[in-house]
């Protein structure tokens, strides 16, 4: 007799764990908020602690995601370069060499004045990208696409390419860098990349956009500057890995690219799920509980919370937990009763600190068959009292696994 | 002043970690059955939770023992080959080449007609297998042991054995597969191999007990087919590593067979310590008592509450917890005052799924000078709530040690 695979729901509560907050009388906003509905999942499942990466280790949300994906990130994780390509989009496969880029104002003398171009953003970021489609350079596929404000991601795809090399953005104002391989092997990369800020600046240099801005009086957005490069992971895709097919929902494009990269589907989500603030909880809860249907394996995120940390607004924070509570009540009342469903963070944003910090994160795990423990808090510390322990955040994918009955027996 | 070294017991009750059931108003066996001599223990002692191999992962009882033993059975576990026929009492060492077998049935044109040969049982198999003993081929000892039902183990020791080589077992009827060596190296083995397999069906086709079976119509078992080749690991014995003479008092032949082969004498327990439902556990625990007389270390294994989750049945899981209860008064009545207790369980066994998952399992650790800590029920939950944290199944042995005053200073 074979217990029955059940489906698996993570929602990620981006940055959602905290620290006692002076305009909180002590109490991080969990413990200062009421959340009957997040607790009684606490109360009738099992509850704990983890360590996203390590104890200790502050996590970004690439690795964040990764590690709650079940990938150990010291194994997978190949810098900044290739997830932020994938968080806009720009998703590749082993073999291809991504960059962050800025578009940047160069004079006549081809010397940066300007390392943002003024901060130019979409649309314009959109119109002038589109001067750089279709291009094949050396037997190189050359793809670029804008990212937010003045960003953008570029990837490169063919035979023999090596990220060992220099950035082309010398980090300052002045003459461009010439990037150059860090060994041999890399020249050719380095060589390719030369010659694609070259030509960005031909092509962008007298652009319907950039006629426009100096007409405005405007830095011009006239070149393209590459750094950080990074080859795409090796990733045994989370399907395969798993023999669960699975799906991402989120808002943010961060949290899609990564999700992308371990090859998950990625879920349209409607213009409602905004990846901020003003974001609709409850229709994402609504396609996330639709997924199901069809996947084994949801990864949902909400983005709210973390805003809230970057911004320091204790009170802002509070009001966003009282929202995820009504999520939780709207999950609990239409969820399938075959579901394993998981509540947890990706990381704390402690309002007080403005940005991500190392400490562990709440869970709890539900499902309609478990040893109940003797949590029935859903907080930084009601968690702790759990019988989940403190865990990485790496295990979290197989302890739910196993109690989705979709655990294979390592001997006999 | 060295502290008086002390002695071990670990007292494994087989499969009694368990989710919450229907049939207990949601609760566990253990959380619905009055346990007051295992909670002593987990009042005076100290508690915690084990993942037996890794979170979420689902233990065998092979590699489950192995962990418990302080092996990584991620690298000492060769596949189910070595440990079925060690299960079976051929406990081989380094260089061996295990097979798990079946008795099966071939026609004259040497096919397959029935690959458990009408599950053919001892003593019959008892009788067969003695037409294979004292052989040796190319060099080659052979050792052929029956096991339950059709089941047999077959056991190669000699020079130049390799496991990797495909089963004469061609997994469905028809003709009997050669075996092949998937390497230059195994081509020797294989031979040899099947040869023995040509033999198996030259001194069994007319053995008696076929003659037998022919007149009344059942199939013979007139061929031995090997699958699951696989070598015995090079274990560095229990007593040598740990500084511990070792011995194992255990009903299920298996766990006899994994203690074995990690060099425990094993103890002959009297016939009513079954293995089974019907086992007299206090018996066990009485053999147990006396064999610490003679060992430092002594694994005891009761099978009984690993059944019940097998058969999916709750209250005779509770019944057999109270059984275990009573066990446990035994033991404290009548232990010896320099011993390191320990009650846990290889894996879970939860009667609503029927078979072995990875929820971690409880522990707790007696011994009359430690610190105390907050857990006072013996139960999933209950241990969850002590000092011992969630470990690993390695790590149970060193920290036992530890208690028993046997942990060697690492630095000065």
């Amino acid at each position: 007799m074979a217990a029955a695979k059940k489906k698996i729901l993570f929602v990620v509560m981006d940055g959602l764990g905290d620290r006692g907050c002076k305009a909180l009388n002590g109490m991080t906003p969990l413990q200062a908020t009421a959340t009957p509905n997040l607790d009684w999942f606490a109360a009738n499942g099992i509850s704990g602690t983890i360590d996203i990466v390590a104890p200790g280790v502050t996590p970004g949300s690439d690795t964040a995601h990764l590690s709650l994906l079940g990938y150990d990130p010291y194994e997978v994780y190949t810098g900044r370069g290739p997830f932020e390509a994938a968080g806009i989009g720009l998703i590749g496969k082993k073999g291809d060499v991504a960059f962050r880029c800025n578009f940047s104002t160069v004079n006549d003398k081809y010397e940066i004045t300007d390392r943002r171009a003024g901060r130019v953003k979409a649309p314009e970021t959109t119109e002038l990208i589109k001067a750089m489609s279709g291009i094949t350079m050396d037997g190189i596929e050359v793809l670029v696409k804008e990212g937010t404000e003045h960003r953008a991601a570029l990837l490169l795809r063919g035979k023999g390419l090596d990220p060992d090399v220099t950035d082309a953005d010398p980090h300052d104002l002045g003459p461009v860098a010439l990037s150059k391989g860090r060994t041999k092997n890399a020249e050719f990369t380095a060589s390719v990349l030369n010659k694609f800020v070259k030509l960005s600046y031909e092509r962008m240099k007298d652009h319907p956009v950039n006629v426009r801005r100096r007409k405005n009086g405007l830095p011009e957005a006239n070149i393209l500057l590459p750094r950080g490069a990074g080859s795409f992971p090796d990733i045994v895709p989370f399907p395969e890995k798993n023999k669960m097919n699975a799906a991402c929902v989120a808002g943010v494009g961060m949290i899609k690219g990564i999700c992308g990269i371990c090859g998950l589907d990625i879920i349209d989500v409607p213009k409602e799920c905004t990846g901020g603030l003003d974001t609709d909880m409850i229709k994402k809860a609504e396609v996330s509980l639709k997924a199901l249907k069809k996947y084994d394996f949801v990864m949902m995120n909400v983005k709210a919370p973390d805003v809230c940390g970057h911004d320091g607004r204790a009170e802002l924070k509070c009001s966003v937990v009282s929202r995820l509570d009504e999520m939780a009540a709207y999950l609990k009342k239409n969820m399938p009763s075959d579901l394993v469903i998981v509540f947890t963070a990706d990381h704390c944003t402690p309002v007080e600190t403005g940005d991500h910090t190392g400490d562990p994160v709440p869970v709890t795990i539900y499902t309609d068959a478990l040893a109940k423990d003797e949590a029935t808090k859903f907080s930084e510390s009601g968690c702790a009292r759990g019988s989940v322990g403190r865990i990485r955040g790496r295990d979290l994918l197989p302890i739910c696994m196993n109690l989705a009955n979709r655990s294979e027996k390592y001997g006999a």
